[in-house]
């Protein structure tokens, strides 16, 4: 299971967060990502973390003034991004086109979508991943263990239905290991989290507890 | 006169366009400033010297996958921030968020626009500066020096109308020397370049000649 | 004063909205508009009443599919558009565009916007009027009668300031006849209405209210 | 084979062009609809051709100023929809919800695409139909006739792979009868003209053109 952990625009120390995940992926061997704002992509890459962007933009170099670059983003020492998350939607043309230059970049990528017809139709495109973004899971405080499992599991059957070389990941409803576990049985091969850990009062006892199942 | 060098998303080393520009405003005592992308502002502003952003997004700390908040800015050493470039409009109200939002993290703001009456729009949302780019010469070979003066001195006197404490940059036709002074003599506070430095074969000599009528 | 009803994409008939428009208007002589979506603009101008458009592209003839072109609006019958509507959004140079586009088929034109400042940057790019839609106001229960007056009057002394040829229209906060006379009393020369009116049990009754004091 | 022509935002009669399809169309047995601007559905509506819309927005019934509603466009004549258009590009999710917004209004759906693995996409989403616009054929004056036939045979390919309930149309390269027919034997099922009909001398001879293989 892979653990993502978007900083957004959070009011947190990007720095002091990844050098925590760094720590538990050390302590544990479990996969743990960071990604902060573009503009903090270097500074969290030095701490050692696994470090992924939140966005990147559909262009090849030229004139593109205020884009996230894939190869700025590589420079900075990005190994992957998200794209298409529910707070930055975009064009079905520009995922298609960013899958491309993220590849250009050897990016990993993983797109966002919210129901089973988009996560087909985001599969399609062939990225490394998709991640299901259930609307009643978002920014709420149901989890996923608890909530209809068949939304996850919805999202992991139109995905291989497409191409199952593509994995699927959960991305929202986790806040714990539990939620964790109950995500990789429902054929989930990693999670996202935001708030749950940016803005914990520790986040480090967070994401012990997150990988405690892995 | 500012000389504001914006690498876009060019095929560039941007700290070794920040580390010239760095020692020719040293050398000479100009005010030059390196705007690469988002991912690199850390790395350029460590070379000392001046950093702005390209874009920074109308929003507040919270939950904006992908946006460009201007504390990560800010907190990866920019001064300042371009806004509204030809190559990234933004809406209207977004303009003035984003003003409010550089504000909070105390960066310079140019905004850019490309005729007198949006320029005197622009102003009218209180930047530090406005920036004409006009279309005649975008992406020309045309100079400022040798173009109708009445596309630059029409849009300082449009700003100047609405509020003449916003100082007006001319954001397009300067390649030489010859044309910052003549940007300088219409008026303008300030010039913006691009490829002719990001891109050139000695980015030191183009600089130099650019500072010489300072 | 000008009283602009947007229909916007409500639930309810255009055409019988329109009707009652065009009757009151016709026995008051007060000056109504009806602005329904693009594609009704036809059956409401049938009926005489002023039709105008919610939105117009900021476009000439050419290949623009899905666009909505000022000749198009013009030849179903409109004779002005709303632009910039805090539901509709548009970069500052799509509202300076719009502006050009609106004026080569000779549609009047209102630009929103929501706080003093961009009151006057709209009103730089000299549309007919500009509307200010206090955010305070706009969907609330609160009415411009009762709220703090320095809303509209700080938006009518912005445009003033930029260009006194230039009307302003209250935006918001408008739902009877003691709303417009406010409105007018803080120097606005007219006001834009929406559910208030097209979702009524009685439009008829709320436009002979509104209308009443003028 | 179905021939759907786009009037865009051309410098044309809308409704003599719509006169002229409905005409050929009954003339000859073969469908054929014109899709003018949302301005002007009803007018072409009301000469009994096919009515299509160029484009409609992602919402339900509501405050959504300048959208084009589906209930508006049904309301007006139309009949279905083209979404996606090349000059018109969609956030993934919106072509989902706009979907389900012409669903609700009983329009039939053609999602436009440029590529297979954006056709797979699109065709993931369920519309009636998709079609490829590739993109070495868009404005140009090849034909898809001479042009490389594997353009349109992977589109058909790739969206039987994800659904052969869903029809292919041939977006672009199409100018004569000779064009439709090779548009067909790729296993089309249908092709999007535009100027070649609405900008013609002759439109009523180009038509009776295209429909003569049928």
């Amino acid at each position: 299971m892979f653990i993502l952990v978007n900083l957004k625009a959070y009011d947190c120390n990007p720095v002091s967060v990844a050098e925590t995940a760094a720590r538990v992926a050390d302590d544990t061997g479990a996969r743990i990502a960071v990604a902060p704002q573009a503009a903090r992509l270097g500074a969290v890459a030095e701490t050692g973390v696994e470090t992924w962007a939140q966005h990147v933009s559909p262009v090849d170099h030229g004139s593109h003034t205020g884009s996230t670059h894939t190869a700025a983003v590589e420079g900075a020492g990005a190994v992957g991004t998200l794209l298409n998350h529910s707070e930055n939607r975009l064009k079905l043309a520009d995922i298609d086109a960013s899958l491309d230059a993220a590849d250009a970049a050897s990016l990993e990528t993983v797109v966002c979508a919210n129901n089973p017809d988009q996560i087909a139709a985001a599969t399609a495109l062939a990225p490394d991943a998709v991640a299901v973004e259930p609307p009643a899971l978002i920014g709420g405080d149901e989890s996923v263990a608890t909530a209809d499992p068949e939304i996850v599991r919805d999202a992991v059957d139109a995905a291989a239905a497409v191409d199952d070389g593509v994995e699927v990941f959960c991305g929202a409803g986790i806040a714990t290991g539990e939620d964790v576990a109950a995500a990789r049985d429902l054929g989930a091969d990693g999670v996202l989290l935001a708030s749950g850990v940016a803005l914990a009062d520790d986040p480090e006892a967070v994401l012990r507890d997150l990988v405690d199942p892995l």
